[in-house]
């Protein structure tokens, strides 16, 4: 369809490549870089006039340049008539800060929704939001993917023996839930408790491990902190081995070297988020969401129903 | 005023603190920090309950990162109850994006009026907006501060002879003449013309500047191309000195080398933009443009006109 246009900005210009081939075409010619004081400049070099433009843009590190590179696009999209304006943002950042813990803290999760409608986006199409509450703060229509089924896909694969899925924490245990049942494995959970204040923390854990093959599921992994001492106790505690996987490797500080370091055998990632180059990362395996995102796109696109996927 | 409340961001703490001080009061407890993904975060430790705030930032470099801050600051302020959220700006980032000069670009100047609007600001308190017009994007009240009084008295007290004040290009010609006319002196402009293409730009002067003493004025200096090169013809055509000046101090990339090696005796700017410490900057005199923020906090505060600082 020749009104469609996938454009990419800075944060994951290879996701953006592989999503525009899935669906048949190539990224549309632009231009972002920034001037000599750091300012983001951006040059739109065809005419995007009465398309329907995806931008493909997740708000990782650098997350305010990211951020910013995004809101800029959708204003000079908005102003060059384009026909609608879609958000494939794989990767939303300020999501952990969703609501207020204490007195006078931010919403950041709701600025940014705000600040993207105000920039003037018409639809916003994501990934595994770290709450799914984080839908009810747009006032667009949101399709939330969720890339449990690519990372379930993988391990089926792999063909395991004797596995359990484990949940970090309680927060997970609906993710591990739903891996459960697509690997027909039970579930376990890392129970945490800090006996008294100023006691170390125990790790609990919730379900027979002894001898199991463990998958640790979480959304994020930022500093790896939870997920390599969940992995170090599942060993303790009698695992055979034990694999990680995460929607999003925010990996950021020490998260390589902690995971380098760790029990965890592999850990298995989207690329919703690009890992740094640079870093030894032996033990990390990543999967595209390239073909989710592009299905999406289509569907969209054909006014069709984006559930469907998960069905 | 025990309801009025001064806080400061991370792009100019010391104006913050120099602000508070000439207002006879101390900056408000808060701690403006990053995540180790490098999200801002934001705790404001006393209580902003009905309070008339006046937050202090600059959206210089890094702009993306500067002017998150102060989104989420204003989102913190607004769900903790502050009765006015007063955003003081000194510097206002991406104002030289203010039009569309080519098809498909994006207008960010309109943009960052919007994203501040949406976070819940009451008022922007700021300083020689690169265009005036950029009070038009907002819908809130906006208290357009000069500096030209300030760097005016400064060469007045230097009290130079044969003075002429020139503007570095057309669009700074009022600027030229504002401060003209306080240290009676006349004006100049360098007329740069290409004259045919892929020719060397001509810089052309505008009166007469024989054995004179130059000062050029701009709103903004940047990377110091323009302002170096015509401090140079301006030597070059007979002027026995020339002193340079500016609000804002943006001074990227090979500005600073620029500067040193340039004919300009000496730069004069304002504390708009937190100069780099680390860099070799001896020809730059900075003045304070804290007792000027300060005053018009106070008029705001008690709902005075904030013009008559300009009598
Ligand atoms: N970028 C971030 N890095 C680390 N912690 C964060 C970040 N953003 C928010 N938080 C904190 O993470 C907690 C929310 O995480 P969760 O309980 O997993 O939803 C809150 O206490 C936030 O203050
Ligand atoms: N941060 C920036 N650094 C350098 N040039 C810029 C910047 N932002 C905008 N511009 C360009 O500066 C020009 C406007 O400057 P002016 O003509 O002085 O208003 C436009 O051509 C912009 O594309």
């Amino acid at each position: 369809d020749s009104s469609l246009k996938v454009l990419s900005l800075n944060s994951n210009r290879k996701l953006a490549e592989d999503i525009a081939a899935h669906i048949g075409t190539t990224l549309g010619e632009c231009t972002v870089s920034r001037f000599s004081d750091g300012e983001v400049q951006i040059n739109i070099e065809e005419s995007i006039r009465g398309c329907d433009v995806y931008v493909v843009q997740s708000t990782s590190a650098p997350v305010n340049q990211h951020l910013m590179e995004l809101l800029i696009m959708i204003d000079a999209l908005k102003r060059a008539s384009a026909k609608s304006i879609n958000i494939v943002m794989p990767y939303y950042g300020y999501a952990r800060q969703d609501r207020k813990a204490r007195s006078r803290e931010p919403i950041a999760a709701k600025l940014v929704a705000d600040l993207i409608e105000t920039a003037g986006a018409n639809r916003v199409i994501t990934l595994d939001l770290h709450a799914p509450q984080i839908q009810g703060f747009f006032n667009l229509p949101i399709d939330h993917l969720q890339a449990v089924p690519i990372l379930s896909s993988y391990f089926e694969e792999k063909k395991l023996d004797d596995l359990i899925i484990v949940s970090p924490d309680h927060g997970g245990v609906t993710r591990a839930r739903k891996m459960a049942d697509r690997l027909k494995a039970p579930i376990g959970i890392i129970d945490k408790r800090r006996p008294r204040p100023n006691v170390a923390e125990v790790m609990n854990i919730i379900g027979n491990i002894e001898g199991k093959t463990a998958i640790l599921i979480d959304d994020i992994i930022d500093t790896a902190g939870t997920i390599t001492l969940a992995a170090n106790a599942l060993i303790e505690n009698g695992a055979k081995e034990v694999y990680a996987c995460c929607t999003h490797p925010v990996l950021s500080g020490p998260a390589i070297e902690r995971i380098e370091n760790s029990k965890i055998k592999e850990l298995v990632v989207t690329d919703s988020i690009v890992l740094p180059e640079e870093k030894n990362i032996e033990k990390v395996t990543t999967l595209s969401v390239a073909p989710l995102l592009g299905e999406a796109i289509i569907r969209v696109h054909e006014l069709q129903s984006v559930s469907i996927l998960f069905e």
